[in-house]
């Protein structure tokens, strides 16, 4: 088969979302509440309207996306698999190499897959206007992009330092109509008390959820909610449309079930996307690797325990059971953003403890120089985070060139790298550092969930 | 017909080139050398490779695609030609608007289109290196990328304000293992020059143009050539694969031949890819209206005369006779530095001449406007070069509505605005000029050429 670019008609759009979580054979463990009893959905109601509510703790297996959201997908999707002949003939390797094009998207990520269906479900619900945070920008430019389109206010804190680092990323929010604004900020309580006490605090995720939460719940008259962009199970159903695209493609070109299925994961949610369907499959028996990947400097899923912590720094989440480095950890300065959190999608840390994904933690070097490889093979510029998963497929097809097995690897290559350039410049003039976490420091930063309830 | 993605599959890439030269019913006027007669084919040798010189001054209606080039091209191409349903549905048309989205290459342009040719023919000439220019960066990355690909060295003179002010580009060209300096630089006689006498320039496209020509030509091995993006009639050859496959995607979802027919203009590249196979069609009697446009800060093809000019600032290229502002013309500080060159390709001007072509000039802040309609109703963020094709879509289909005539509707989606947000964020703070060429400014700077040869 030649054909680089496999297409999947419109009319051949999944409709229905994929929930990995009707099919685990031990149930995964409930979100706990203050009192360390599990939360019920109500308790959420604040902060998400009801119909996202349903979908987070919905156990059924198919859950239908309703048609007006496809017709907002239909702006990129179904996104193209890809196959990468020209690395393929690099490495030399027997390995048939499929990638999944989410870079295709108008804000250049996996994360619209979300953000469409997020802003809609609350647009049905009567909500006006939409409060999120942003770390290195892509959460909150898919959102922007979505509130523009479906027709909510949107606002979005983003972390002080990537505020003032990344112009462009404001911008790009503006040009969809999102109100962007630098966190701590002095429209909440809890960004005002920061701010008195630490003036030139560079801010951090934590800061900014608790911003983001805090506008949404004391917006008195009940339009305005919150919204996130990994982590929880609504999350990662909505992607799930990526790895069923994903199997009608290789179905369509006559290909087998993967060998190996790979995904960054920071959150868990493009990972999750590609892989979920496949899980599935290994359930039911099938024989296939699946692997995570992280960085070495924050290796939640490798090096963290698995327990109960909060989601985020300010402890304002309900706790979730999932791979945690403590809700406290500030991981070093790596330029892959959106993989530098602290926890772990409970579906992923489930599948993780359930022996279904084998998580492997790679340097941002080994990362950069795959990066590089792919850029003057393929010819496109990856993001930062998807270059952990092209490190590992690189790995893997090495692996089969030395086995000599004609194996299938499909991996997400969940964005294009156009808004992360500075990183790039920085590997190219020898500037950056080798990062992995000591077993003391992660000890240290573990201490904060000591004395949380365990799983 | 309800898809909006009309792709074409590899084995229905066009395999020829076409040559628009070879149509006219009046021949185009040759280039002229210093001594004011038609050049001949050999005084281009020291600064191109005989087999491009050849397609130069072809006139072969069709020149075959190797299939060597097509194997690289293949990692984009066939690009996807789009229906913009959801503009449409905003401006309440009964036209149908499709694009042709070559944003879609690994440089975010129609760039690389000529950049793997050339790349390729010099290869197989036996040059080792490339030299170029380029101004707001896309040419330089583009050439980058290809010399990558095909294993040249590569050079690029970059205007220095333009340096300085996209560090982002630079870095661009570096991953694909470009060298890119900025211009005026020690490395050349002329640039030393500059230097010396005015050490604190910003630069120019025609300081740049010398530097990369002087070093191409001075490099006593043989081994280096120079490379040009735009204005010649090769660059205008390679670029119509994107209307030869628009044709046959039209065709393929049983469209007739557009009415209109649109694309932006700086050196005539893009427009010239796209609307020189319909330009055929109207050579042989169909009803087209197709329109270059322009920005009104530089405004060649609407206000300038056809002329015999250098291609240059600084007087080192043949004369070509085109439609000029004077080659010492410097055009408003626009953020289109695509469209921000004093002549237009002779071919697009030869057409013009002929009565084939309307063009058309928008100001900027009506371009950036469609931009954002464009951005809120298709979802993606066009370069700023493209919305002034945008710009005059947008026109038309209002005017069809006006007339309730179902018109077709075709543009260059050239290039995507991931590396130009700047412009976006001064036209949101509300900080962008109008900018109109006055005659006084023309006729000052017409002045240059009025001791020059007439057509």
């Amino acid at each position: 088969m030649s054909d680089r670019k496999i297409y999947l008609e419109e009319k051949d759009i999944p409709r229905k979302w994929y929930n990995l979580a009707a099919d685990f054979k031990n149930p995964p463990l409930p979100p706990l509440g203050p009192d360390g009893k599990p939360i019920s959905p109500d308790m959420l109601a604040p902060v998400f309207p009801m119909n996202i509510i349903e979908q987070e703790v919905s156990t059924e297996r198919w859950i239908n996306i309703p048609e007006e959201i496809i017709e907002i997908l239909y702006r990129w999707r179904p996104a193209p698999l890809r196959r990468a002949v020209y690395l393929e003939k690099y490495l030399k390797t027997p390995a048939r190499i499929y990638y999944k094009d989410e870079s295709v998207s108008p804000a250049g990520s996996h994360k619209p897959n979300t953000a469409v269906p997020q802003a809609w479900y609350n647009k049905q619900f009567g909500i006006k206007r939409l409060t999120t945070e942003t770390g290195a920008g892509q959460w909150g430019s898919a959102l922007s992009f979505a509130c523009s389109i479906i027709g909510l206010d949107c606002k979005i804190y983003m972390v002080r330092i990537s505020f003032d680092q990344k112009p462009m990323r404001q911008t790009m929010m503006r040009v969809w109509g999102g109100k962007c604004v630098a966190s701590p900020s002095p429209d909440t309580n809890f960004g005002r008390k920061v701010l008195k006490e630490t003036p030139n605090t560079p801010g951090s995720l934590g800061i900014a959820i608790s911003e983001a939460i805090e506008d949404a719940v004391s917006d008195k008259s009940g339009k305005t909610r919150y919204s996130l962009g990994s982590v929880l199970n609504h999350v990662m159903l909505h992607q799930t449309i990526i790895g069923l695209e994903a199997k009608k493609q290789l179905e369509s070109v006559k290909e087998k079930l993967p060998d190996v299925v790979i995904g960054c994961a920071g959150g868990g949610s493009n990972f999750a996307g590609l892989s979920f369907p496949f899980v599935c499959d290994k359930i039911n028996g099938a024989k296939i690797t699946i692997i995570p990947t992280e960085p070495t400097a924050c290796p939640t899923m490798t090096k963290g325990p698995f327990a109960y912590d909060h989601g985020d720094t300010a402890c304002m989440t309900p706790l979730l059971a999932m791979h945690t480095l403590g809700h406290g950890f500030v991981p070093q300065p790596i330029h892959a953003g959106g993989l530098r959190y602290h926890g772990m999608a409970p579906l992923v840390s489930h599948a993780i403890k359930e022996g279904l994904l084998e998580p492997r933690a790679y340097d941002q070097i080994k990362c950069y120089e795959a990066a590089l490889l792919w850029a003057r093979t393929e010819g496109a510029i990856c993001a930062p985070e998807t270059s952990h998963a092209i490190a590992c497929a690189v790995e893997e097809a090495k692996k089969a060139k030395e086995e000599g097995k004609e194996k299938v690897i499909l991996f997400n290559y969940s964005g294009h790298g156009l808004m992360d350039l500075v990183g790039y410049g920085k590997f190219l003039d020898g500037e950056l550092m080798e990062y992995h976490l000591s077993k003391d420091e992660m000890d240290k930063s573990l201490e904060a969930i000591k004395d949380l309830p365990k799983p």
